[in-house]
């Protein structure tokens, strides 16, 4: 190809920061850097509890990184293992040595994921103080163990949760609801494991990393109430609409005649430890610390990037373009590196990801620049429904797409970047990594030895 | 009042910071950090011209910042100033002490400004190679010197202006086309003072810093064509649509039977001299030094922000949460600056500008953040249609504004800013600065010596 060198290696070295980012979430690497067995001690993170003799170690897996965290642990654990349980999203089960594999509904629960939630209450039944439950929990694991509170169904549930989206209700708002009726949500396993120790392990999937939220915290005091939950729906004016027995359950709870979810210093979290052991400020810093291999000085900008890709994307442009221009927030060559979960408000039928968007609307803010490329990519390998990761760009990306008949912004304005990126062998494709911190956005600006788009004399 | 000194203090300190950021773009600090006089020699930026016996100094200065950018020049340049005149927005005349003041209109140029364009014309008729005009450009500079080709009427000229904006046309096309129908855009200043040796000092209101689109780039080569003009309007489907005149100058044009805006490598341009005296980045820059003196540790994130003000709000609230998180990307106490243009989408009906609806929008981001505020103001002290440059907000921000009872979220559905600060008294109120470089953000994260809200045990 006639495409200069320089700027090959740039991209090449921007896929290598993403990949080593990638692996340093690998649910299985996660595990490893959170758990060790010394002698009849478990490590977690910082915490150490001692495996008392005559007590149980049971390994309880949940979400869609389910299989590959419980194996990690399996091999970590060793004998010392007495049980385990993995339950993951249909289509993710492998058999695991020592543990049941159950498979159950996500998205959209599911008649195996109350299955699957009994099982789990089971496994969890009639612990002693002595045992100790490694809970390892990813991103799906509440849509994956659908527990509804006693005389309330799923599709009462469920009907609720359709009305508060419809209501326009937030995620804290939603949550607050649905884990007062709900038996596993909301510090609920936890409750369902006292007295014995349980230590949990998470590979986190929501911006900020807000332990009550991930996966609906099954082992993490609720801050919510029962007045809470009800305030929400006469706020949200669906009072009136939600199953009788919501309301009546909900009611009944503000009354007192209910037990609330457990809350913070409530003694069934005496000895409880939570390890974040994978996120995207992990995955980040796996990311700083290649590209400082690589020979490009890493500066963070953030790890909770939110809001609309295209503008996402237009502000990281302005920086790799200050960059260029005055060597700030970084001397080149650098390296700047952000995480999160930016949205794309749909307006066009075309095919592609936020990430691939965001690489799309970055091309414009970045045109012309030398030695600058941005990769954005999906840690979990699946960027919108597509089987690509995500994207790069570069200066040359508007141009050389033009040369091939392209016109950019349509593709924009259609949501259409993959056949845009397809055609410029520009994707980002990993394949499924099984694990998920969101999203990475990388961008290297080389020393600029060259314009973009003109050819070293020496080839 | 009861709120905690350390958050007013670094609130304070918010102020100061942008404070000094406006005072280092004022237009006579701008005009005497780019000009001196030393003996017969003019020095703008890093550029020497002798001013040749029997040769003619004259000043002409254009745009909202004319007269105190020529009151400046008049004062260093003294007797040397052979004669001046300053063309500036109905309302910011002010009388100077060698030179003439005419007022025309804008953002709608108007039969003053014809005028006012003819009066430059006759002030650089007949000039000789022996005489240097130095040029004041600062924005508002093309609506105010109207000057239609020959043929066109103004009406003419505005009727193509409102097609190409209605037809979706961006800047660089809009600019194209209007250079095409223009004798002083585009270079044609330059043109008419040739053979004069020309030095224009800068005053940047666009994002970027383009020279030839500041003003419109009078006294700056013009990059494009009469054809690419013609080709615009093709695009843009108005070209059957345009003014009879309009068309056939254009394609007169193109059939080589008028002459092109002068372009690089033109003999009128050979001694010519551009300097950027006042830009975002010198505003930045200075604040970074106003934070520096202050304690916090600046990092200039970039200069050319655009996009959505609440979506880069957003994204500069993940910073602020960055740093407080994990001391990325600078260590606290800190201060992250960026500069640029946000605009906003209208939605509601209420009363704001883009610098109040980005600190309202960021509210919500640093909520419950302790020492951390950011304050977004516009350098020329007018956000929108307010009295206020901007306003300022913290992680208090949201809970104070409830306690008073103001809805948050209504207030951003509605645009509607100005008074929700109002209320806080966090609007930023400096008057008229008579200068603009755009917009400052700062974001201000101290040491966290406190949670947000509570008070120190020591008063």
């Amino acid at each position: 190809m006639t495409q200069p060198r320089g700027r090959d290696a740039l991209r090449d070295r921007a896929r290598r920061v993403f990949e080593a980012a990638v692996a340093a979430v690998d649910p299985g690497e996660v595990v490893r850097r959170s758990l060790a067995a010394r002698g009849q001690t478990l490590v977690v993170g910082q915490a150490r509890l001692p495996l008392r003799r005559g007590g149980r170690l049971l390994a309880l897996a949940v979400g869609k990184a389910a299989v590959p965290m419980l194996a990690a642990a399996e091999r970590i654990l060793g004998a010392r293992l007495s049980a385990g349980l993995a339950v993951t999203k249909r289509g993710h089960g492998e058999p695991l040595r020592r543990s049941r594999v159950l498979e159950s509904g996500h998205p959209v629960p599911d008649e195996a994921g109350l299955s699957a939630s009994r099982e789990v209450e089971r496994l969890l039944a009639g612990l002693s103080a002595d045992d100790v439950v490694l809970v390892l929990v990813s991103g799906g694991g509440s849509a994956l163990l659908p527990a509804p509170a006693e005389g309330i169904t799923l599709a009462e549930k469920q009907a609720v949760t359709s009305l508060l989206l419809a209501s326009g209700a937030d995620i804290g708002e939603m949550n607050c609801v649905r884990k007062h009726l709900s038996r596993l949500k909301g510090g609920g396993l936890a409750r369902c494991a006292a007295p014995a120790r349980v230590a949990t392990v998470v590979l986190s999937d929501v911006v900020g990393d807000p332990l009550d939220v991930i996966a609906s915290g099954p082992t993490v005091p609720d801050p919510t109430t029962f007045a809470e939950a009800l305030a929400v729906l006469e706020r949200r004016a669906i009072l009136g609409r939600v199953p009788a027995a919501v309301r009546q359950r909900l009611e009944a709870g503000v009354r007192g005649e209910l037990a609330e979810t457990p809350k913070a210093g409530d003694p069934i979290f005496a000895g409880a430890v939570h390890h974040l052991g994978g996120t995207n400020r992990v995955a980040v810093a796996a990311a700083a610390r290649a590209a400082r291999k690589l020979g490009f000085r890493p500066l963070v900008l953030t790890t909770s990037v939110t809001g609309e890709a295209r503008e996402v994307a237009a502000v990281l442009a302005a920086m790799a373009r200050e960059v260029r221009q005055s060597g700030q927030p970084a001397r080149p060559p650098c390296c700047l590196l952000s995480g999160g979960e930016p949205t794309v408000t749909l307006r066009g039928q075309g095919k592609g990801g936020r990430n691939q968007e965001l690489a799309l609307a970055a091309a414009f803010g970045i045109e012309g620049l030398a030695e600058v490329v941005l990769l954005s990519g999906g840690t979990d390998g699946n960027d919108g429904p597509t089987d690509a990761a995500g994207a790069l760009c570069d200066g040359t990306t508007l141009s050389r797409a033009r040369a091939l008949g392209l016109d950019p912004r349509r593709h924009l304005a259609e949501n259409d970047a993959y056949p845009f990126f397809e055609a410029l062998g520009d994707l980002v494709i990993t394949g499924p990594t099984r694990t998920n911190v969101m999203d990475l956005h990388v961008v290297l600006v080389g020393a600029e030895r060259q314009r973009a788009g003109t050819r070293r004399r020496k080839r």
